[in-house]
């Protein structure tokens, strides 16, 4: 009789999913090393009191079902204000029961935006850099990421406006079997927020092609003036073919709760709706109900000084000035960014400290593993954000400042001492 | 140009997953009846005070990371008090690091295990009646599930000990396409809570074939004596193929919380962790940590008076009792359940209300809808829990009974009037 072991596989299409995963790696090096963590994009101060005050008054609720199962495309409190603050920001009419999905974190918006349509061999374009676990979950459904790379210009590669993608190049990635296209604005790890005229051109070509795009909006709110977020499901013809994706631990510095969002057209969110029942059922009532209520009370005081959307956009202003100001100091190049609360910045200055082919991992992954040993500062390689072109960013580290003053003040100390 | 109506489908494998869902659509229509709901299984009663107030407390921890995102495969607090508690029960030492898998709710266990194993073409044995979404599930990954009936003995199909597994149809049910078993005690909707010789029976089966067991005991806890509760992996060679599923949201009555897990063998758990990180990332943390809590509580007050999980039980016991007799006054014949809060009962006592082949519905869910219409009780129909064997039980209603006895008392007003 044969053990278990020799018949119990995974299913062939598991192999096309990564075993390595460098969130759980560098997790494991910062439990060893106990480094100043500016690695992965959560903040280390707490959401803002009114939010979990909601959140505690919720759970003490006298209302018997809280805690119970609440609607599987989303808790019925919770669309309505999504479609309600969405309705403001898009100028249109969203509805609340069909246009609406409710999801695990952004992360489940696409997982399930990505299964929903992408079939054996549809190819996805995917404007890199762009958060990674995108190539896994396109290629976990048979699907081929086309990456086509925000190219850094030779005199305004230190902002993140002067990296762009090239219209030939867009134009020439797409085939008989692109299926959709992804754009993340804010961008991470770049920071660049696309411009009108950008998105404008990406939306010519995808609706000159009929495929779908895939709106990565996670950072929404984290802008920085003079930019402006621009939804691209509001350029013209836009919002037929467009899922945007949101974020509520983004928005809220929450990142633990796992509340996130898809909207678009009904016949899009239908069947990416369909797919999530089968997959995840349903999400937490809870939080659900706490993100609700703190929606209403954001799309109340938009644009006021009492916003904590913008509250919190001013605070990592300061922070990101201080985070370049210090990786400047240190002999890092960054790339400030108009967006988002990472900051890529150029390690070229230290020369190549790990010759090529001395190890298979690519050469920023080498560096940070080294600086988390070494230098006691744990960072993000951009390669793990690219599927073709990872060799633009390969002398670029990732840093995060959605951290407390007093975490940026260790980073400073670190690269000081360094 | 086509309309994006013609090109935007969903991914071939999307044609898997039924379009329709018992559950959405008895959801609406309990909005537009608002009758007395004894359908989805949720309790209509609170979680007990101290796992609120824990989670309370969570949320006003000093703990600035509290709201942040936690480790992928599980919050270590979690891991490690479920790794304990159940290295108790099971009589052996589970490694809270690589032998526990957090999801969302016992459904993400059961998404991840059967999308992690289940091949193309691979079979799925599953014994009937059972929660409906493993049929989908296992079909979406390209599956075939085979169903095993429990079948009603002549002499005592009115306790739920009655209905039993032929040893000859199961032996006969395997195939070298054959991957996994499913048996999910205590069942649902059956209430039946397997016995020893029946679970050496599968085992015995299981083992000779080489096939992968998944265990569903999400209603672990909710048995009433004399049964005991059997966990197929503690009988010899079975935890090197099980993967047992549980959920916090059935053992504390807060359906609504969305945290359940597996447990198995470092080398099956390692390839679903491996998945779940691909469709999941991870969960939330709060709910994670006050789950852990509470069952770092009841770890110590297993067995004991104070045990929540003893003292749900006692008191459903009375409701399965009241619900019984209430049941049987008004002409309905009921399974009478050893395990888990719900109620089969035979409604073949009101003659037939449908003529066959008036509707193409099953003749349960036909009934179960007039008598959300016309007798203000919302139940749900057990031909969702079949594959193959549907007609088995077409003349039986599920009743849960995991409700206030003011709701129980209200289901008795209407099957008085009745």
């Amino acid at each position: 009789m044969a053990s278990q072991k020799d018949i119990i596989k995974p299913a062939k299409r598991l192999s096309q999913v990564s075993r390595r995963s460098i969130w759980v790696e560098f997790g494991k090096l910062n439990q060893q090393y106990k480094p100043v963590n500016v690695g992965q994009g959560f903040p280390d101060y707490s959401p803002p009191d009114y939010l979990t005050e909601t959140l505690a008054t919720t759970i003490k609720s006298d209302n018997d079902l809280i805690h119970q199962y609440t609607r599987q495309q989303g808790h019925p409190r919770l669309v309505k204000n999504i479609a309600s603050l969405y309705s403001k920001l898009h100028g249109r009419d969203i509805q609340a029961m069909t246009e609406v999905l409710v999801t695990n974190g952004g992360y489940g918006s696409i997982f399930s935006v990505i299964s929903t349509f992408v079939d054996e061999g549809d190819e996805v374009i995917i404007i890199e850099p762009i958060f990674g676990p995108y190539m896994n979950v396109i290629t976990y459904n048979g699907g081929i990421p086309v990456g086509i790379p925000l190219r850094p210009s030779e005199d305004n590669w230190r902002s993140s406006k002067g990296w762009k993608i090239d219209r030939k190049e867009l134009e020439a990635a797409f085939s008989p079997k692109t299926k959709a296209l992804v754009v993340n604005t804010p961008n991470n790890p770049l920071g660049k927020v696309f411009e009108r005229d950008e998105l404008e051109m990406i939306a010519e070509i995808v609706k000159k092609h009929n495929v779908l795009c895939i709106s990565d909006e996670v950072y929404e709110w984290l802008i920085y003036p003079p930019n402006e977020h621009i939804r691209i499901a509001t350029l013209p013809g836009m919002w037929e073919r467009t899922v945007t994706i949101s974020s509520a631990g983004k928005a809220f510095s929450a990142t633990g709760w796992k509340i996130g969002w898809s909207i678009g057209p009904e016949n899009l969110i239908s069947h990416i709706a369909a797919f999530h029942r089968n997959a995840v059922s349903l999400l937490p009532t809870i939080t659900q109900e706490a993100v609700a209520i703190a929606l209403e009370r954001e799309a109340k005081l938009l644009g006021t000084d009492e916003s904590y959307f913008l509250e919190i956009a001013a605070s990592l202003l300061k922070k990101r000035d201080f985070e370049v100001k210090i990786l400047r100091a240190a002999g890092f190049d960054p790339v400030v960014p108009d967006g988002g609360y990472f900051i890529i910045a150029d390690s070229s200055r230290f020369g190549r400290t790990f010759p090529e082919g001395a190890s298979d991992e690519p050469y920023d992954a080498q560096f940070c593993k080294w600086m988390i040993r070494e230098k006691g500062i744990s960072t993000i390689p951009p390669s793990g954000f690219y599927y073709q072109h990872g060799k633009t960013a390969e002398k670029f580290i990732r840093f995060c400042f959605c951290k407390k003053d007093s975490t940026l003040k260790m980073l400073a100390d670190a690269l000081n001492k360094w």
